[in-house]
């Protein structure tokens, strides 16, 4: 659990959470429990979606991937357990805001959200590109989670309906513009600031937005999507938001 | 999901977070979600350990199971859906019962409980026998869930922490007569009423009571957790208790 969790991640759900927590005026320490369960959730899940009769991943931030190290056994279980930490961590949250919480970190998670989303992409691995499809896949396997921490955050800081709604919207983009530009460096990048190997997409036979569309509209959809996301941002009541249009913007111009 | 939730179980856990639910003096209404919860993540749990990398399990509940039916990357994500609908269902709590609910299954669950029960159950095959280490991988790996179970139920009728405590000691006398029977049932029962391949946990080197200390011992011992598991429901406030001493019974005159 600790190999995973700390390896260099770049913590980025957790920060979408406290962000957006102060960005809707609540106090950043009254999101940290929403934090923590994000990024739990995130770890558990590149775990399992590495695991040898999934995505069969060696390496994963410059290093060996949990069951390289440790046995499938182990990663299983690992993943498990980050799994429940992540619902664990949010019974800590303020205690009229752990339903909410609950309820939309499970529906992120769940058969409908990022699980859906990776039988999705299995499935699809090897068919005919489709935009639709890499869409919707990329949207429950990536965009879900991304959704549900603005939208954690949100509930943190006592947010109104329409607050939560603008927050997932915010969330939903920025997951899609992050996806895209994970699949454009996929193509593009280098092994040794991505920390695993490129090109394991095309070996794969991967549904991808480049696949789809080519590199430069692709990058230019990741674009279209951030400028979104931040533009949503800029509605917020409260000053933090600045820094989650930083965010946006680090989102797409990353190399890593 | 359906597959391996609608497969015939006994539904002891539900059925123990509705009584025990009762037995406090709340509404089996109230329960139902907990309920539901425990199961799925029985469920999971059940899917996870019958992996190939785990136990390697081909049959269950006179079925294949999940990974022999769906594949291996299947069962995980069929696994893990149902470790998140657990918590999904938690969430239709009463909203004044969810966040102890949700602590009180994640600590059953999680990396101290069925996770580290399941690690060290792992790690135990093929070394001595020893009986304290064979109560310690049954308290977290069975006990921990028939324990919370029970607690949940005693939650959801809002008892006080006497009463909380009360029922966990009970789930977790129960959990453990109930573990012993099933590592008894291993060595004595037929393949018909077990619906699995009895003699797996001796092929495997798997730690049991019977390995420690012999059927007749074994047998014994169930028989006095289940008697005390009985004597602590009949000091419960309501007539629901009656039930609960009959399923006590049931857990140690069961034959699969």
């Amino acid at each position: 659990m600790r190999y995973t969790v700390f390896s260099g991640g770049k913590r980025l759900r957790p920060a979408i959470v406290l962000l957006a927590c102060e960005a809707f005026g609540g106090r950043r320490r009254e999101a940290l429990p929403a934090a923590c369960a994000v990024e739990f959730l995130h770890t558990y899940s590149l775990i399992h979606d590495d695991l040898p009769s999934m995505d069969d991943d060696d390496f994963r931030r410059g290093r060996p991937t949990c069951h390289r190290r440790f046995g499938e056994a182990t990663a299983i279980l690992a993943g498990d357990a980050l799994h429940t930490a992540a619902f664990a961590a949010l019974a800590e949250a303020p205690r009229d805001a752990v339903a909410d919480l609950v309820a939309v970190l499970a529906r992120a998670a769940g058969s409908r959200g990022m699980v859906g989303g990776q039988v999705e992409d299995l499935a699809a691995e090897g068919a005919r590109p489709a935009l639709a499809r890499v869409r919707s896949i990329h949207e429950r396997k990536t965009a879900a989670l991304l959704a549900a921490s603005a939208e954690c955050g949100a509930v943190c800081a006592g947010a109104d309906g329409r607050g939560k709604a603008a927050a997932r919207a915010f969330g939903v983009d920025l997951g899609l513009a992050f996806q895209v530009v994970d699949d454009v460096l996929d193509v593009v990048g280098e092994r040794r600031s991505l920390g695993k190997t490129p090109g394991k997409d095309e070996d794969s036979s991967k549904m991808t937005y480049p696949a789809c569309v080519g590199i430069g509209r692709a990058k230019d959809a990741a674009r279209r999507l951030a400028a979104r996301a931040e533009r949503r941002a800029r509605a917020w009541p409260a000053a933090a938001r600045s820094l989650l249009v930083d965010l946006a913007r680090f989102v797409v111009d990353r190399t890593h």
